[in-house]
């Protein structure tokens, strides 16, 4: 790892990939905690889990749903994780099964040693998500904290290139993305994964750090692909892709505060300069 | 090559990797006339050329490009691709300097049987170019041609997630891609290239054909990568990425008219439906 200096402020990031199992929620938190404490114990500040963590993902009807979401902040899933973030000092980012009020949500949330930071609810639903969940209405928010400005994506949000470039011209210095990522009809499954793919077209066009952490497993019949991966601002892996069948946990070190002056590339070009938003907004 | 059929209108297209001469405009479009009749002898319909094919890249100053540059369409590098694509029966995209008045732009025009059909000049300028350039003022055309709806994208255009986007919205079916890539200051040499993970990312999340023709060898100096590619709409290669160092002719068949069908992934989710327009426009 490099030596901290004044102009960069590193910080030792973690994805967790592992095997959330259908409706077991008490058992997914155990398993969590049990892997942020590895990662900690290891030196990672900021821990990426994958999405619906504490649920698992193919629900069989709605009332299954129902039984499994909880609230953010005050449910027992969100509970669990804010109080370890505050007992271990680290921040946490993990998909949740969100419910407000009667209203589902495929959401995310981050915390930190100070609590309870914030909720991203995802925007863009995958295939049969549209069956249980309402489509997010929180936007794209970004999180300042004092490891740096935090953008929260969920999966097939990655398919869609405004989700990084928002964060992006919100401030967004590192991406953390809880995933669920399944094969692609048209993949080669010897071949990279075209998840893999897209995140490193986001962060090298935004110049900035991606932190993916996916799935493994079969639920139902669903078999999940793996390959977490943590993207360098140059969109090269620092650490990753994870196994396609195996949990794992990554560990890179990431300066996000380094993010704005990377994005001058030279005298000049600037990636934000360069927009040109009088065409395309 | 699959057979025609009333549903699908495949096209064969040919990206043209060789090494344009810096100044020597004349000698460049004997070259690019010599490969053009190999790629229409080998059943090309739309063939793709390098950036700046007929003048070379490195300028070493702007009288130098004041002496190399011709108006489009009606140029000696204009009228001759436009003269061949009518004997040829065959569409041309190429990269071409262009003086409008006094104004320089790096542009790409389109050609076919028809005659002069359009020109793109390049909105996004990549370092020095902007010591000789003009930045396009034509914003991103989509050509509707007997063969499909043509975009195109010169080079650090498509580090512009927006340019690809733009586009696919406006009804481009194929995006033809005139390049002259440069290494990647932080590119490992032996890696996938920057700009291939950049235009499958495209093509994968737009759903759109993509070929990029690049050139190769040194100039004054400043190496260009090859590694030419033409994208299915699913974002993965149907040819190249070609040599590194060499020229070379990538064909391919596409299909222009099956890509509205593909934009719809399943009974829920869709391509441009699915696009949150009321969170990020």
């Amino acid at each position: 790892m490099p030596l901290e200096t004044a102009q960069s402020n590193p910080v030792t990031i973690a994805c967790i990939q592992f095997e959330p199992k259908i409706g077991e929620v008490a058992a997914n938190l155990d398993a969590i905690e049990e892997r942020v404490r590895t990662a900690h114990a290891k030196g990672a500040q900021l821990i990426v889990l994958p999405e619906l963590a504490d649920s698992g993902y193919v629900f069989d009807s709605a009332e299954e749903l129902a039984k499994l979401a909880r609230p953010i902040p005050d449910g027992e899933s969100a509970q669990r994780l804010i109080t370890l973030a505050a007992e271990l000092d680290v921040y946490i980012v993990s998909g949740l099964a969100e419910v407000a009020g009667d209203t589902f949500y495929n959401s995310a949330m981050l915390c930190g040693p100070e609590g309870y930071i914030g909720t991203y609810r995802k925007m863009h639903l995958w295939y049969r998500e549209n069956l249980f969940f309402e489509k997010g209405d929180l936007g794209l928010p970004v999180f300042d904290t004092p490891l740096g400005k935090i953008g929260i994506a969920i999966c097939y949000d990655g398919w869609f290139p405004e989700t990084f470039r928002q964060l992006a011209m919100k401030g967004a210095e590192v991406i953390c993305v809880p995933t669920n990522w399944v094969p692609m009809p048209d993949q080669d499954p010897e071949a990279e994964a075209m998840s893999n793919i897209l995140h490193k077209a986001a962060a090298h066009s935004n110049g900035l750090f991606i932190a993916c952490a996916d799935r493994v497993g079969t639920e139902r019949g669903q078999p999940f692909i793996g390959q977490s991966l943590i993207l360098d601002a140059t969109g090269w892996p620092l650490a990753g892709p994870a196994s396609r069948e195996e949990e794992d946990i990554l560990y890179a070190v990431i300066t996000p505060s380094a993010v704005p002056a990377k994005r001058k590339l030279n005298e000049f070009n600037d990636i934000f300069g360069d927009r040109r938003s009088d065409v395309y907004g």
